[in-house]
């Protein structure tokens, strides 16, 4: 039986990635040393980590007045990186944020230390499931950028545009919809993402940068906080998570081979139209999301009888569909279908989801 | 031909862990995911997460009253940390650091953006190829910690024994000495290691910190360097860096089977003892390093003639042994030898050496 993990993260990987992992992971290329042995300063390694960030750049179409950053410390370091930094390089203490759910409430409560934070737009009135109306925003033209999450993982919300905001450099954490999809980079001051979705193994960061956004970081900063330190060292102030690095060079490989982010993009609406039909369709299940701004990445979905949800999650398992339950704050379901679940993995759900439905009439 | 790699870290891995991460890359324990796909809050992953701590718990005996915390961002971001941290739960706005080089040199300057720093001791003037004699040590009574470095990756010292600092808590970066010997892990008030030497992949960092210790962090100190934060989720506050945690795992059951710290000492001493031997014995080559404060990991020597480096290097390449290259700051040559470092490599590169040596008369 074939199993689908539909975890929102750590996620599916490619299987031909972890494939040439496995191939590779005693020998790189004939040098008798895996990856994860090689000094991160040698000629092989550099090899491999300047690939990953020139294939990231090649179908990303980032512009070349843009850094590329390879961190730690996933997208809840950025919360207090951005503020960090940011205010300092663009001397503005202040900083326009959306609320949109969970995530970027953590991006808020954390910029609260560094300087002034604006809710320019919540949607928590409707508990997060649907997106501020953008004429309803209330964007200040002097701030130090505004900040928004475009897709949050948990209330499975997800912009389908991205927000105008003039000279104020636009940040996003885009942990759960980077790679998902084609985006104008050029639209934004500053990119960040954690790996452990669509990028590659959790304990990497990806953070793409505008140039004339690197500058200097609050006094008190930790060096390790600091862009411009990372920037000045391609990443390499110290030792960077090199095996994570690696992954998700293959992982763009694999994306690229794939037909790059069009192909993603397609996919992914695909997948994510046939499973929110079969869900509308039904009066079995329900999505609790605007459907304007639906994600095609974390799809929650409740039963119309929460009573049946350990049994929906146990005859789930039985059909090799695995970390279907919802988070704790939304409850009922919620499958993750990142770009390396197969559209075969989404049809397999929904047929289990219809079985299960027609047993219990 | 057999291959040996003397790199100083990210450095060699025992064969047989990476042989079973191989095997188990696609299909841990017949669940059909690789470690890299599980949920970190999934039972599987719990299972492997803890299972790592109680084999670290147990190799390095550390008592109950201490924590174990599985951090990413290397000891750079522990430089930030300990200040951050330690003052504040402290009460206390200085610490005593004691500078034997390059890496407690960083460690210093990191420091004094949190608080007074005051160097209680220096082997600088021996350009760091020694320890500075304890009794000339000034100690304050009132400090928040003492930091010291116990063995320097790039300098070669290694402390011998752990310096007595009484009530005052005694902090060591142990990045590129932990798991080589046994320690009195009750001798310390916080211990910091990245992982990248002896404990696994790179962008792991471990810190194992005695629970008094845990307090509160100053004011605007990011949530990720709290350690109040991390000790309170037991590392997973945000996701942590999967992957590197179970290689690291593998690592610690790997220690286990060949007979915990006290093999690995024994080991250790005897592959040091014969690299040193045969440095001492030859007018070709030279240890730069006091004989009392020899490093058992990290063995820096020159060649008499220094014009023949880059021949020695060549030829050593084809004798199947890597990464040889000193730091730049020191020159000639390094051998790092950790854990993983078999005592045929070390015979090797005493072979080898012997041989050039010979060409060379």
């Amino acid at each position: 039986m074939t199993q689908y993990n539909f975890s929102a993260g750590p996620a599916m990987l490619p299987n031909d990635v972890l494939r040439q992992a496995q191939e590779e992971m005693l020998d790189w290329h004939g040098t008798g040393m895996s990856v994860m042995e090689m000094s991160h300063r040698g000629k092989d390694y550099q090899s491999i980590a300047k690939q990953a960030e020139a294939d990231l750049r090649e179908i990303m179409a980032i512009p070349d007045h843009y850094k590329v950053l390879f961190l730690q410390g996933g997208a809840s370091s950025q919360f207090a990186m951005v503020p960090m930094n940011l205010f300092c390089t663009r001397k503005i203490l202040h900083a326009d944020y959306i609320n949109t759910g969970i995530w970027s409430a953590k991006a808020i409560q954390e910029a609260t230390k560094y300087g002034e934070v604006n809710i320019a737009a919540s949607s928590e009135s409707s508990q997060f499931t649907t997106i501020p109306a953008y004429d309803t925003w209330q964007l200040r033209k002097n701030s130090a950028y505004v900040h928004y999450t475009p897709n949050e993982t948990i209330g499975g919300v997800e912009f389908q545009s991205i927000p105008e905001t003039g000279d104020v450099p636009l940040v996003a954490d885009m942990s759960s919809t980077i790679l998902s999809r084609p985006i104008d980079v050029s639209k934004f001051g500053l990119i960040y993402a954690g790996a452990q979705k669509n990028i590659g193994p959790a304990g990497l960061t990806l953070v793409i940068i505008r140039e004339d956004l690197i500058g200097d970081a609050m006094i008190d900063t930790p060096t390790m906080f600091n862009y411009a330190i990372h920037a000045k060292t391609n990443s390499m102030y110290n030792t960077p998570a090199t095996y994570a690095w690696y992954l998700s060079g293959l992982v763009f490989q694999w994306i690229k081979e794939k037909g790059g982010l069009t192909a993603m993009s397609t996919l992914n609406e695909t997948k994510a139209t046939k499973l929110y039909q079969a869900i509308d369709q039904s009066d079995f299940y329900s999505s609790p999301v605007d459907k304007n701004y639906r994600s095609w990445m974390n799809i929650p979905f409740h039963l119309a009888d929460k009573n049946l949800d350990p049994h929906f999650l146990e005859r789930a398992e039985q059909a090799g569909l695995f970390n279907l339950k919802g988070y704790r704050s939304v409850g009922g379901m919620r499958a993750s279908i990142y770009n390396a679940m197969p559209e075969s993995g989404v049809d397999a759900l929904i047929t289990f989801m219809q079985d299960f439905e027609k047993t219990q009439a």
